[in-house]
């Protein structure tokens, strides 16, 4: 936690409970321990991941363009949007460097955000389905990828762009994919995209751009600086001086993956019975199977308790109590999902010099006494 | 290769390289060694998993019944399904308990098939769509599994029972699900389900039913001892005397995983140029990314080539030369698919008393003189 920032008063109307990153941009996201028991994320404790600082939009003169590999290219206000069918989704989000921190102490991993385990909200989305504007606009056959591009700037490497990203056509399609305008029953804040934010549940968070303007169908990804370049995973050997940009793992579905959220690393607690939660999940809308914790470092495991869960899109929270006598402790945890697919146990089996999907066990120490 | 039998002559038109695990019911595997450079595996090569015996079936008699929650139950003809537009779909089908022989040498699993790594082959199927025969069925708003139901008669438990297991209806309703009647080019062979199978693409071999002669939609999965207590996986402390069968996973999509085909565990070889190929596979239709293959025990890693692959529903197999001078050789190899997600480090780790879904890297050791 030491890396984060002495800010007083978050801006942008978060709570003082955000774990601040970075200050400008603005990165930051909610003290593991003050997440609710419940699914979802206030809005005053999302998690914040920007590239850029925050655009001014002109409302009125705001359009959504939907352009290339399409017979009706389309140019809407808000109000047309609004007029759509209205959907409501609940999803979780998670930045592709959720848990980076852990990756940063098996070797460093220069100018890239210190995250701990804090990377990831969920929050229910209401908005328009991307498959209905994307009927309007009637895709040819020739269409493989949806590109979004944000009013937001970010500067690379001496050059100012916007931000943006792909999905697979067939992703775009799904009825989870929103251009949502309300977030938690509330109208998008601006520091998460107001007015119109794509929502791609089950994706790495970097898909779901904000500010959204223009969306264009195309055969290939888009080769905006961050589908192109940055959110790709290299192997182990890969470093920034031997990096060929264009062979890494384009990021889509993120890996199953989870955490203990309290107590926290360190504490100290009383002997007796100590109450361990976190949450559990998996990309692609996969289910969350188990979530099973050990004390012996991973020779046995004890089945956690899930919520009911049911939303195929959000974390599982799950949570167990031990009877731990005087003495320190390590906790390990380790999620399973629908297609038998667990976590790696070390996060050096998973280092690449970016960062990303980190999602080794997670393991923390307490003190009782 | 020891819990081979000393068959000479393999039955049902299979090769002599195929492995025999069992006699009767009969069950085998392709030599890895054997299987060629290219995706198809040879119909006498393909691997075997039977739980009985092989059913005579009167080609004129019979029929295939789709029934449960549906407007319009239907019952029809060989050649009424023949008539349906005829579709080929390449596939990967591999058994939820390939690679069990590395479990077994964490801990004993008895009663099960001590596969290696050879219960895992692709051919071209040609048939129907599944969703063809469900549409023109009219499946009602309840349905959520489609349960099938072959001919085969196995024996659990003092019982005598036809095989069976099912899918999610929105699995069933995929492009790729085919009730097949050819296999590479030729008829459907008895020995694998003739005259009618299902193939489910990306899911283990035990919902592909053979011999399929009912198609039930129901609100749950298929009762069927197959799908209700066998192939789920449970945790590592569950054991045959505390099971609670209808706790485990329900064995769906496979995970992500590799093997090293040749050279042969043991083997010995000239010091110089080695060759090392394999096969890597992912379920659930997401990719394989990448294999990585260790001389070092997992320390660093090197890339395969991947063979250009592009079917989604087959494995990807993959080649790698090492220059290896005189002495032991351990080599390791792991795959990462589209999800970032890649295989846990040992079989201890993934160990379950059914012997399920091991993905564990795949090590074997060779010696050069």
């Amino acid at each position: 936690m030491s890396e984060t920032l002495p800010l007083s008063k978050p801006p942008f109307g978060k709570s003082s409970g955000l774990l601040v990153r970075q200050e400008n941009p603005f990165n930051g996201g909610p003290d593991p321990r003050l997440l609710p028991g419940s699914s979802l994320t206030p809005n005053e404790l999302f998690f914040v991941r920007n590239h850029g600082g925050i655009p001014e939009v002109d409302l009125g003169a705001f359009r959504l363009r939907v352009n290339g590999l399409v017979k009706r290219p389309l140019s809407l206000t808000l109000e047309e949007i609004r007029q759509l069918p209205r959907v409501t989704v609940a999803a979780t989000l998670q930045c592709a460097g959720n848990r980076r921190l852990e990756l940063m102490a098996v070797a460093p991993i220069p100018n890239e955000l210190p995250w701990g385990t804090e990377a990831i909200s969920t929050a229910e989305w209401t908005g328009v389905q991307l498959r209905d504007l994307l009927a309007a606009a009637e895709p040819r056959r020739r269409a493989r990828h949806a590109a979004f591009t944000g009013l937001d700037e970010a500067e690379r490497h001496g050059h100012r762009f916007n931000f943006g990203g792909s999905i697979p056509l067939e992703k775009a399609m799904g009825p989870e994919v929103l251009l949502a305008y309300e977030m938690n029953g509330e109208p998008l804040p601006p520091v998460h995209g107001a007015p119109l934010r794509v929502v791609v549940p089950g994706y790495i968070g970097a898909r779901s751009v904000k500010w959204v303007s223009r969306i264009d169908l195309q055969e290939d990804p888009s080769d905006n600086y961050f589908q192109a370049k940055a959110y790709r995973l290299f192997p182990a050997g890969v470093g920034a001086d031997t990096v060929d940009w264009d062979t890494g793992l384009m990021l889509g579905e993120s890996p199953v993956n989870s955490v203990i959220c309290a107590p926290g690393e360190g504490e100290t607690l009383a002997a007796g019975p100590v109450a361990v939660r976190g949450w559990a999940m998996v990309g692609g809308g996969r289910e969350v199977a188990r979530v099973e914790l050990s004390l012996d470092g991973g020779r046995t495991w004890t089945l956690a308790s899930l919520d009911s869960g049911g939303d195929r899109w959000t974390w599982r929270q799950w949570d167990a109590t031990f009877d731990l006598p005087a003495g320190r402790h390590e906790i390990v945890c380790r999620a399973w999902d629908s297609a038998a697919q667990t976590q790696p146990e070390h996060p050096a089996q998973v280092w690449n010099f970016k960062g990303y999907a980190n999602n080794a066990w997670h393991r923390l120490s307490v003190t009782c006494a």
